[in-house]
């Protein structure tokens, strides 16, 4: 047969134990005032694939555990660490002062397209999304270290926080996992 | 200000007339039996950043008008092109007859890592994304001329199909963008 599908059992995958002590990414995400709870466990689960370093969840994000989170999250909230901190701001400076370096994704003035930002794989960083309508808050953006943008061509203002969220993770992961492998 | 956000107004977007006579990456996207609204709407407003060609529509997968499908498309399907045909067969033979170049995102034997997936910016490529839970089936598979798989290195067998769908597209869209660059 050609291409066959392979199985649950047949994929790598780790147990909660083995994942908890499996090195990580070197990418933290941090999700400020984010409204939706499919977005929040959306998020977890994503999180999950990509051995995400850590989840702060500040403002209004809702914190596990809750049915809703569950429901995208699929158990991954088992999983990643989280912390819930009020102030995005406390976490930005505290990351900060750890030589994270923090950017936020959003449009804004000299932001960087996802596609140009190339990681130092010994660095570590921490993403920033926003609420689902405002964004990330303008005092978070000037904190920041970087402003990343996914660049978009259609008529729509942006992606889906739980989708553009992949797509950082993902091509921020890449990068980091090709260097190590060179 | 440092890192200013940018309004609405001064974001780089098309109207719905301009849209639909912008040049198109040369991707297809191919749903086939998705059983949730929210990824369908999801997808199409992913479609809508990255001009997508069209958006093939098979199975179960339900068709717009709907109203939980554009609580995510949030107006992306009066701009993306799209079709419903019942039989994913059907699409897939038809496409491969006018050259295309069909992937299924799937974890299945001799999958190339998205990493690793170079694109041709001649060619033009359909992307098959699969039922939620079953994912796609073994025939199309086996039909395809290539499996994608995103890595993925966590506890879950699986990303969310709207999240999968953004990284897909993105990586392969972002190889386009940045060929027809150079």
């Amino acid at each position: 047969m050609k291409n066959r599908k392979l199985k649950n059992s047949e994929l790598i995958r780790l147990d909660v134990e083995s994942y908890r002590n499996a090195p990580k990414s070197n990418l933290i995400v941090i999700l400020d005032n984010i409204r939706s709870l499919n977005n929040i466990g959306s998020v977890f689960r994503t999180s999950d694939a990509f051995l995400i370093k850590k989840i702060y969840l500040c403002g209004i994000t809702a914190k596990p555990p809750h049915k809703d989170i569950h429901k995208t999250a699929l158990g991954a909230t088992e999983n990643v660490i989280w912390e819930y901190v009020e102030d995005v701001m406390e976490v930005v400076r505290k990351l900060q002062n750890d030589n994270v370096f923090v950017a936020a994704v959003e449009q804004a003035e000299n932001s960087i397209f996802l596609d140009d930002f190339t990681v130092n794989p010994e660095q570590t960083y921490a993403v920033v999304f926003g609420n689902e309508v405002k964004g990330v808050q303008q005092k978070v953006v000037s904190a920041c270290d970087a402003v990343i943008e996914v660049p978009q061509f259609g008529t729509k203002h942006s992606l889906n926080i739980a989708v553009c969220a992949g797509v950082v993770l993902w091509s921020l992961f890449a990068q980091m996992k090709n260097s190590t492998n060179e």
